[in-house]
């Protein structure tokens, strides 16, 4: 989900190549203990294959970049426009979403080969200066966003096999820390702007996180950190799962016809809780973060707790203040407690459900072309989520950022955080 | 959809008690050309048999107000709490609401004398000085919008028919006149209010209407009326249904799985375009509004034309200050041509999608209790629509009303408006 | 399902015009009690709404008899061909199956009028002579099997009203008596014929028992009479709906999907188990047969028991050596307990679920045109029952009679009989 | 789908574990060109991934013969019992089966692992002459089916990938030749014997062959050969596809909800039908038999061309006094057109559907324990197929030999000979 908007002109175009080999090679890096077989497999039709993903990235370089520079001939396989590229209805005929799993070739070192070639030719054009730095740019966060899809997908094939694989070997055991108790941050009325300036500057930003704007905003307070795995079996406990007054009406539909009564990979065994992680199957953390909540959930917890879930434009006024920035650390795979000052863990454990629908900015513009086929397409019947995970890529993440999923979907890694009116 | 924040407290009983009477002897006059048959059939699961209809705005009397004020023995009939309640998950098991059509018995003749009896006990109550006016009022917003379910379900039943039976005979042909031609109204940006105010005042509201609260509104145009058949021909013509670039992704995926190509109810015969309507199988009317368009296919068209939909704050601000008001007229059954000056058919024609998502304004309160069950739980995947329809009772459109319903809905009465960013 | 292989040659006509007339009559009484919302309305896509039973009989008459003699202007209404056939393909399109109760015109008093007319015409044919006996036969036979279908539909129908409406007032109560004890009937080894003989003589039968063919039968064992409910409620305390080793594979995944527990019908209140009847809700009496079970279910029943289901010519072979005739009495609308000698209740209680499949006999021909298009359609995926039961109507089953449903359908009055190999 | 009754006892072991070899070496050397990936994906519930029959074949010979020899720590892998089990519902728990492609581990290498450790174990067995001689030709005939199921499920999946792979390299291109014209063979009634006879012997049969018992078969003829694709397109030509009077009323309904228009994996390119085969996408051979029909449509076909499908009983008799013999060659891949005399390609082109419901023989057993699940709980809604096809292994077809598919299946390599009664 990127954007043509993307402003980068002040970025020196060799900081740029640096940045682009470092994402391509970091792809592969996250894909390095998967076999052919695990690349491959689509457990549902919202994931895709790992290998789909590596080649999509891939194709996005060639399509936008190599092909319009280079002339169709460039292409390392004429098929693979076909069997690649993905919701870019303006560019021919896709393979049906729900079937990449049966594409079982080209393989995955086909593809790792695929990659290393369209690398080759992007950094020889960086050579001779004939890149465009917008559509670079846009190319690298597109291939951020491929990231955290791919740790989110194959967190959910693993969770299908009775052998509960792990992507990454389990981190040496930390004593979990208590997170900070909750508490509140008020905001008085404000009449300020959200989202992110057109002018020319060198930050990145998607489509839809533009125009900047005004918006008023009425006094409101906002949790200190995000709703832990201890509040949730709280919640749990006290019967949420089964209590339609706490639940939107399509939201306890939804709970009925999918059988909910936990998040999403939770399983009780002999009266403890455990869970799927990208590290295995492991017990549920009480300190941590709850995490793989719908927003229908997410509502219903904080209409349990008398509160709400907070607007994206307060979220991102709030966060625009303070000290906690967008961390530019390697992912860590799994929620961490919360502990410390401030606004906490803005970018790093979960992405954040918002009681705001996803919808244009006032003065939003689709762009022409299959690029902008992008965002705009996709404003309807979604919700917006801020801040970002533990498997966000590095310095993907900002203030801005606009995340959006359907209010069913809980395959993400998505928690919230708990805002009220003051009245 | 009502709400406990019923601000009556001015009106005198007695009008009430008129006002009250009026309302639910009008119920009766829509449904006066119904066969027992026509009155228990359920089209799909949105629409409810008109019977069941009747029989619910009469529950909803003896449930909130005869059976708190006098007792369960009250009732007129102890299975039809069961029967007859919808949503209200708080009192208990309902009768599955895709079923309705199910339920044979009791006939409508019997419906009918549940109603007189109701109606008798309420009077008795009004003699006594024993009402509470804001449930009455609340109940009788409540018939309205049952009065406008009635005239939508009824059509859709009718429409299944091969005999496409009328509700009522066509009135005699008239002219059709042009609609005035498209201008845009321009709007200044503003800082101002929307939604009701919670101030005591004789004025009715449902609780989504409120709290009266800040928005800042950018510039932007409307234009003078809502877009007509002839248009939407137009855009059929352009490949409107067949091309993804106009259409949001969902919306594509639903014309797709449903097989839209023209709107509810439309069916070429002979090259002439024919449609469904209260009056029986008609020819379109090229200078009448457009209707019976999904948000979707609003969205679509609104996109295809270079503009976009007003938001509900646009739409409100805009209707404020119009010198169009809402009418008291009896319903036309039928969407009229637009003509005259100003903002037209605000009110009387189709509802006009807006593209604000239905969610609670800043500061929104759920009530306690069952009628607290209210609009609050509908608040999420469903778009707003402002104005009123050819088939809204009289008295029942104000500025401040929003209706909603899900994107892909097509049986209702409406249309669209469009609006412009001014840049 | 019928055919045109009517055989009835030597039937004098003045005999076969009471004939029909007492079956016309006799449709109408069955429908006395149901009001116009009870006879529209169609519970599932298997079901009709009672009247169209009540206008496709009528139907019938017209299409095959009154059109084809007096033209086309003979219709009561042109509409009702569309209306009112069923699965006649060859003659046009047809009102989708599952929207019966969709058409809520014509009223049930004005079906009634197309009867009248129909009869009238019908019975002036018969004053001068000009009826063809063999189609008059079979419309008499298809309308004795749309009377059995009246009351499976409207059965189904008043289960789903919380108030469990009757068709008929409850019989005064006898004491129920206890069932003969099970014993069997053993049969020798035989080289035989099943099926209706093509010879003229004045039997009725339709297509699908024809020819009169050569089977070879094994020797085999089969009960003096059905399942009872005593019988059945051991099979259920014996596990036998959770146990998977007594099901065919299908029929397990059936149960499974559909969730069931118990036959059809079947609730629990206070430790004591209940069904719905024609006569109302009422306490299930342990000594009648059991009913409103599936093909998968009689055949784990049979399998729990250690026996098997008997083939149909097994069925046929010892019925037709029995003294049990089939019954010309009135349908006592419940299946009642069976005592006494031979093979018992052969016609009189429920459907005998058979083991074998609904294939042609060798031999049997489809007959051209519509009529035709008749029962040899239908012999793929259905399994066949045998004999009759509480609502067939009198006269209207032998021992060739071949009755078929899919092997999930409960809503008919279907049980089964056990038998066994002879080794 | 094996039987306990297999009847070998003849066999000296010493070729018994030749045999044992051999078919274990030809399941790896099927799979051979598979990469992990197209080893591991399933292209819809009714296939399995090839992975998964390779370890599954493996696991029946440790399940039921290594575990009760030498005890539950002889296993490869104890998780292998739960992965790789099928229908064998009374040994606990399996994976759900549309998921097997979600099983990405082991991998395909693993699984070789699997069978060589298997292999291993096995052969010691024989060494000490520990073998169950039924047992291992249980196994070995099972083996036998999977060989088949996996061709036929990688031909389902490469279809779906826009690189149509080949499993082989297309052997070099010959002249088709002509089949022979269609010619009639009648045979005279008989009171005949048709199954497998339970006496000790050298063959092996299935559960559902037995027990062998009289039949009475009626004069009837059966065609030379199997229709070709050329004779199919004539159907097709004919408007078989869009004319429900050849069809059986499920058929139908499936053709319309399928949206078939021809048999399976054809599609039309520039006026020229091509097919999806193991050798890559081809153009249709006209010569060749028709394959990759469904029941409904071979049942149409012999309607439409004034015939109907043999009953099983036929194809038995007609094919014991056959001079063509099943064949012990190699299988083709491809169906090859046929000619010469007598009935022709018995065995070894596509498998012949019948018009026989799948359903148990009289005197059938099942056999107690988890083998004995075998075939009898499949004994509904299926209809036989007799024969062998061009995927069939060597030596694994014979007169008596029942295979069996729902009606609606396509993806065998399923076509049919005509048969006619006389009269």
């Amino acid at each position: 989900m990127l954007s043509a908007d993307a402003h980068i002109i002040n970025t020196p175009s060799s900081s740029l190549q640096e940045k682009f080999n470092d994402v391509r090679q970091r792809t592969l890096a996250i894909c390095e203990t998967l076999s052919d077989a695990d690349a491959n497999a689509q457990s549902m039709p919202d994931a895709s294959p790992a290998k789909w993903h590596l080649a999509h990235t891939s194709w996005f370089f060639e399509e936008f970049i190599l092909v319009p520079h280079l002339g169709d001939s460039i292409r390392f396989d004429p098929n693979f426009a076909f069997l690649f590229n993905s919701y870019y209805e303006a560019i021919g005929t896709r393979q049906a979403r729900d079937k990449r799993g049966l594409i079982t070739r080209p393989s995955l070192d086909e593809v790792r080969k695929y990659r290393a070639y369209v690398d080759g030719k992007i950094n020889t054009l960086f050579k001779v200066g004939a890149v465009k730095s917008e559509l670079i740019a846009l190319g690298i966060a597109h291939e951020e966003q491929h990231q955290e899809l791919i740790h989110t997908d194959i967190l959910h094939l693993f969770s299908h096999s009775p052998l509960k694989p792990a992507l990454q070997r389990p981190s040496p055991e930390i004593n979990s820390q208590s997170p900070s108790p909750l508490t509140w941050k008020e905001f008085e009325p404000e009449l300020t702007h959200i989202g992110m300036s057109a002018e020319p500057n060198d930050a990145f930003s998607f489509d839809c996180e533009c125009p900047e704007h005004k918006v008023y905003i009425a006094p409101f307070a906002l949790a200190n950190r995000v709703v832990t795995n201890a509040e949730w079996i709280k919640f749990m406990d006290a019967g949420g799962y089964e209590s339609p007054q706490y639940w939107l009406s399509d939201g306890f539909a939804t709970l009925n016809s999918q059988q909910w009564k936990s998040p999403l990979y939770w399983e009780k065994h002999d009266g403890q809780w455990w869970t799927m992680t990208l590290e295995g199957f492991q017990p549920i953390d009480l300190n941590a973060p709850v995490c793989h909540v719908s927003f229908y959930e997410a509502d219903a917890y904080a209409s349990w707790a008398g509160a709400r879930l907070p607007t994206e434009a307060e979220w991102e006024y709030a966060a625009k203040q303070s000290s906690t920035q967008k961390t530019s650390l390697a992912p860590t795979l799994k929620p961490k407690p919360q502990t410390g000052d401030d606004l906490l863990g803005l970018y790093s454990d979960v992405w954040e459900w918002t009681g705001s629908a996803f919808l244009p900015y006032p003065g939003f513009q689709i762009n022409d072309g299959a690029i902008g086929e992008y965002n705009g397409k996709f404003m309807s019947g979604q919700m917006v989520l801020r801040g970002g995970s533990c498997v966000t890529s590095p310095n993907h993440s900002r203030a801005s950022y606009r995340n959006f999923f359907h209010p069913d979907k809980r395959w993400q890694f998505s928690g919230l955080r708990l805002a009220k009116d003051i009245v």
